[in-house]
Order: C-alpha cells, then structure tokens, then sequence
C-alpha cells in the first residue's frame, strides 16, 4: 500500500462525518474542528477505553472532573503566568505573525518577501484570558485552562481525605484544554481547544524511578492493546536540554503520523515541584502522612498525559487501509479495534421488501442493548458493506429470505470479508467473542 | 422524613467526593465545581445513560460534539451578541453590584444602607468574551459559547449530507457552556460554567405541534426512567409573556428542589428561527429536499435542553433518605437507580485474614468485567455497608469463612438491607437482573 497523507484522512473524516471545520458555514475558525456523528462516538470510545484501562480497572486509581475557569493564583503557582509564552515577531512591512523560534529572521519575510523587516522578538503568554463579572480589569482576570493536570494538584487533599486512597495512587482526568497558539496545519493533531486524558501517580519520592519506570511500560502496552500497530509505536526519552523545568526526567511516547513521527503521550516525573508550589503560594499543608510508618513528606509525581483529540487522529492514521482486491477494484478500510469503532455491528435486509425489512429493524433493536449498531436498507448490498468498511464497522449482518425459514443470518467479518451463516440467537455470543479474539490481520 | 436542605446535600457531597469547591485551597472560585472520585462517575454515568436514551437507541437521532470557541458571527446571527444581557446597577457608596432586576432599586443599598445610590442600569452582555492570538483587538475577538445548541445548527447541513438522516431527524450533544451571571448560591444548580445535554429535532413546519407534544412526553417519561420520584416532577408551560424571541411553543420540566420548583429541562418550539438567522448571516443555503415530496422547506426545529449538571444535583437530592431504622439509630441512604449509582457492587471479606482479602480482591477483579466495583476491608461490616448506603452503591457482596467452603457470598440490597446466600457463579446474573427489575421502595 502507498503511503497516506494527511489529505486523505481529512477527506475521509469530511464525507463521513467524523470531523467537521468549526463554523464552517461562516468561513470556519481557525484551529477548530467539530465532532460528527461518527467522530463524536470514537472519541467517546477512546476516552471510555482509557477511563475503564486506568481507572474502572485500577484499585488505587480515582477520577476526577475539575472545572476549565480556576483561581487565577493557580497560573501563578505552576509558573503559567511567568513561563508560557511564545516569542513573536511582525513584518513590519505586511504586518505578517510568525513564531520567531520557527523563521530565519536574518532572511526575507515568508509572505512579501520583504528584507530586514521583523520587529524584535516579543513574548506572548499562550493562556486565554477572560474575566469573572461583568467588569474588565485585572482584578477578575481568569484564564481557561492550559492544561488539566493543575486541576488535580490542587484538588489532591480533597481525593486524599474522601477516598482513602494511599500513596502510591492516582487521580485521572479526561477534559478540555485551551492553548492560544499559532497553529494552522495538521488538522486535529494540534488545536488551540483540544481535551486530554491524564493521570497523575503521586509516589513515595524514594520510589520515583520505579513508578516512573512501570508507567513508561504500561502506557506502551495500553496503545498496543488499543490495537495500534507496534511498529508505529516508540519512545522519545528527552534529553537533559529538552527537559521541563519541572521535570527529572520524562518520555514521550511517539506515533509515526502521516506526517512523521510525533507526540502521543508524555510521561514525566515532575517531582515534588507543584505540590510544593502550590503549598508555598496557598498557604496549605500539602504533605502527605503515611500512617504505616509515621512518614510525613510532599509525594512525587509520576504524569501520564495524553491527547484525546490526538488520540483520535492516530487511530484514524493507523486504521486506514486501501486494498487491492482479487477483482482489481480497491477498498477503503478503517481497522478499527472493534472497541472502539463508531459503530459495532451494521444490520442489513437483503432486500426492503416481503418483511426483511421489518425483520432486520427488531433484530437491530435486540442487538442494542449489546453494541453499538447502525440499520441500513438502501443500495446494493455489496455498496452497504464497502460503506461499513470505510467506516470500520467490524461486523455486519444481513436478513434474507432463509431468515425467514430458519432464524439465520449472514455475518460478516470487515478484515477477511468472511461470510459465514450462524442462528441469529448465536448472533450475541459470536460477535462478543470476536471481539475478545480481535487481532489486526498482518500485525 | 424531614425535608432535606441543600446545606445537607453540599455537605455529603464535600464529605464523600461527588463535588468539590473550585480551587478551594486558594479560597475558591465563585460559582465553580469540581467533581470528585464519586461526583465524576455520577455525572458521566447520568451523561451516558442521557445519550443511549437520544442517541444509540433512537435510528434517527446523530451525536456531535461541536468546539467551544466558534466564529464571533454565530453569536451575531443567533441574537445572543445584541440581546444576551443583565441589567445592571452600582451602589455609588460601597462599589457593590446587584441585578437592576433582582433588587428595589428606590430602597437603600442591601450592602452598606445607603439611600438613593444607585447607578442608573447598565447592560451587561453574559458572555465570556477571549481573543484569538496574540492581539487583543475587536477584529479577533471570540466567545466562549453561551449554550451548545447552536454547534448543532450550524453543522446541520454536515451532518444531513454525511450521516443521511431524513426529516424529521435530530442531533444531540453533550458540551459545556459558559455564562458571565452573577451567582453566589444553590451550589451546582446555576454556574458560570456548566454542562448541557441538547438535542435539536429537525421536523417539517406543518408537523412542529406533533413533534413538540411528543418530546414534551418522553422526555418526562425519560425522568421517570432515571427513576426520579413523579411526585416530585411537573410541568410548567410558558405562558405568552414568558416565551423567548425565537420560540412558538415552550414548557419546562420542573423538580421540586430542596429550595423549591425549578427548572431542569426546556423543550421548545423554535421555528425556523434559527436556520433561518444562520442562512441569512452565512449567505448559505439552509433549506431541506425531501426526496419523496420534493417540497423544499427550511425545517422547524423542536429542542429539548437538558442541564447535566442540575442533573446530578437532582439526582442526589432525589436519591437522599435519612431512614429511622427499628433499632432507633438512622441511616442515611442514597437511593440512586442501579444504572447511575456510582459503585454499582461493593465487595467484602468479613475479616482480613485467613486468606479472606485475597478470595475477595479476586471476586471483584472478576466482577469489573459487568459493573462499577469498589473493594473494602477497613472496619467492622456494619460500617461498611452503612458507607456504601450512604453512596448509594445498590449491592454489596460478603466473603466469609463459609465462602472458601462452598463458594457462596452474602449478597445485600441497599434498599431493604435485605441479605440473602447465593452462589458465587450467580452473582453476575442475579445482580444484572435486579437492575433491571429495580423499583424504588415507597415510590
């Protein structure tokens, strides 16, 4: 198969209802896309997976949901208000934007070409600002939030004192994010609103390299088991220049988009910098007291974050597939885990008439409460399953006149294209069991 | 029973972790929540529970999940930059502000007592106003939507073209919204920053009072399911001076509140209102080709909108019984349906030794696969289950001394506190359908 571009994935995502330019009725925004009716119930896929994989399935594990609007001291504490910035430089010329660390500012500018037209570099802070109250001034500047993680340092007391959670534990959070960036290509992979999945491990600081070390392993196995490709996978460890200033040490884990290798996931161990931070600037104790051995100290952090709405592109890049059948035509795939695929099972008549219809209609119904389903009566039936592959519904059923007779249908497999005929009572067990069994044909 | 307060339920909330004040460790934020272990599971589990009822079993309802940050001329188009306003006045003397409509404006100041110093009113727009990058001018101002609904009608056509649904169709989101009001009480029921549940039914204009009369009807019937008390529900149709711009029709599904009737759901009819203002400020056409008549028509819309976070306010002043048991002492008991229950199973060893820990830790790995579990083995039983009653877990499993004998468990009912002794093979099968069978005792 020839490689896929961006360009194929976006237009993949536009005729089927994935993801939608934001506003595009008025010219669109810039950076913002919507969830259709497919991409809406793939991120809630991924995000559920993720959920059930650190916190349903976890003992020492509990979530969170902090709101995005926060105490402005907040940003003050983490080092946001001071440290997030961009440097930026105008042409002077044609009043042009460009991220100073990203153009040559010895050349001619990009757009008019003009010489020696940049203005020094300035830093703009990459926090939106908005005020609480009806009055603008700076005493009720709030800022949507950068990131999630502040959320859960400063609610960690409270998870403390009404879980019983005890180090070593985390606090997970899946939420919305805003950066005000520059950013106008790529698509999906990095937008000034975009939600992340994180999780925050705080540890004994003596065991900081251990726990660093076991969730460095297990969100590798996470992607692998959300059945990505493992040879799209890898790690990127930073180096000692690329480290955060709050970080001693951190990894992140990669995916090779289809515009190369980049950032999935980063795992950090960013010490015991903002429980400490937050203690210093609210006045509260934030030590935490082992009861076993009378040890009182801030826990380290051990943070996994990773992009859902990035999420979400990756799955779509390593799902897509265009294959040469025995009869020379092509089709268009998505290899979706059947986890998270948008739709479970596909339910067909083989034709509207003599009650097929209405057969296959209470079948799907029945189904329901097991998958997620989608009935479809129109077309070809062959154009029905080419339409659920490019959708990556990984099993279909279809009603015939020998369903009447007998009660049985055919199911059919996305990845093999297998046909084979099973009781529609089986219908359940099978397909469960199928999805237990799924393995990506050639991985 | 006593009517509860809603001192009692922010109470249990804080104690127990469903909701937390909004960066409480620097004095909080006005009018800002952050929801605990216990409250994020409650909220998404009444969010999914909202959307298997509008979107996965309904054949033609579609889910979006449109970007908070849209195009500044949405919120021209939809009224909201002209007309989305409060009213309102200054005390000259103490600086306070108040809502002109809120306060007798010829008595003295509620604040310091002055007489007669009030500011003449002012109106205040309500919306969060940002700016997109780095320059803080008119030209690149955006807004932080004030309600989800119109993410939806701006994607109408996306989705009509991509997912080929026919009038009459709906689309349903989930998101936040945000709303600059002043509001300093009722805990989550009114927030700047909150979460609706909206779906937008697309009908031909001849057909607008059938659908709307259908909707007012299930979704009251959707409350009914959630297993909310009838008596505590009702209906309150807008009378023709409380009707909004765009609306023809409208009534509010009310619940009785600790602190009184109040709204939880709007359903109106909106007309073609809305389409109408986005074809004639995007210059596209919004109209819709029914393909059996060939009438092309602008659909009206019938909207039913949902808060969530009232909801899980509802749903736990609902759910709260302080219950005088024969023994004199009382319990406090949520009696939150199966379905929402934040822990669905709690599970026990009766002691801690004796290999005891380790039969139940493996019971409740096992019994994750079909339900939200929690492990306890602190404090005498009696504790433990009166904690899980006051969190409203519905069913608690026991292992003890004769449970390495013969592989039964106790398995106990919150409602009735009901024990009974059955098989450990059938703990997943007589749970599942208890839930389904599930009636809520006096009600």
């Amino acid at each position: 198969m020839e490689k896929i571009t961006l360009d194929t994935i976006v237009s993949l995502c536009k005729r089927r209802g994935f993801v939608f330019q934001s506003s595009e009725i008025y010219g669109g925004l810039a950076s913002a896309w919507d969830y259709g009716p497919l991409g809406v119930e793939l991120k809630n896929n991924i995000q559920r997976f993720w959920w059930n994989e650190m916190v349903r399935s976890r003992r020492n594990i509990v979530g969170l949901d902090a709101a995005i609007l926060m105490h402005p001291r907040v940003w003050e504490a983490s080092g946001h208000v001071e440290n997030f910035h961009d440097p930026l430089v105008d042409c002077k010329q044609c009043k042009s934007r460009f991220r100073a660390d990203q153009i040559d500012l010895t050349a001619a500018c990009p757009v008019c070409g003009t010489k020696d037209s940049f203005t020094e570099p300035r830093q703009f802070n990459l926090m939106f600002k908005t005020h609480l109250g009806p009055v603008e001034d700076e005493s009720n500047i709030v800022y949507l939030r950068p990131e999630t993680a502040q959320g859960i340092y400063v609610n960690y007391k409270n998870c403390v004192q009404t879980s019983r959670v005890k180090v070593p534990f985390g606090i997970a959070q899946v939420g919305k994010a805003f950066r005000n960036e520059i950013v106008t290509k790529n698509f999906i992979f990095r937008t000034c609103e975009f939600e992340q999945m994180e999780m925050q491990f705080f540890v004994k600081p003596s065991e900081d390299k251990k726990w660093f070390d076991y969730w460095k392993e297990t969100r590798m196995e996470y992607y692998k088991k959300l059945g990505i490709r493992p040879d799209k996978l890898r790690f990127h460890p930073h180096g000692p220049d690329e480290l955060a200033h709050y970080a001693k040490e951190a990894v992140d884990i990669e995916y090779e988009f289809p515009m190369g290798w980049r950032e999935l996931e980063g795992i950090h161990n960013r010490t015991d910098f903002d429980l400490s931070r937050h203690s210093e600037y609210s006045g509260k104790d934030l030590t935490y007291l082992d009861d076993q051995t009378k040890e009182r100290f801030v826990p380290y952090i051990i943070e996994t974050s990773a992009g859902l709405t990035r999420s979400v592109l990756m799955v779509l890049s390593d799902a897509y597939e265009e294959e040469t059948l025995e009869n020379g035509e092509t089709r268009t795939v998505l290899r979706f885990h059947p986890l998270i695929a948008p739709v479970t099972v596909g339910v067909f008549p083989l034709v509207k008439k003599d009650g097929l219809s209405e057969y296959a209609m209470e079948l799907e119904e029945e189904l329901r409460e097991h998958f997620s389903t989608f009935y479809d009566e129109s077309g070809a039936i062959g154009r029905r399953y080419r339409r659920q592959d490019e959708i990556g519904t990984p099993y279909c059923i279809t009603v015939d006149y020998d369903t009447k007779e007998n009660d049985t249908v055919t199911l059919r497999y996305r990845d093999s294209m297998e046909q084979v005929r099973i009781h529609k009572n089986e219908i359940v067990d099978t397909i469960k069991q199928a999805i237990k069994d799924y393995k990506r044909v050639g991985v």
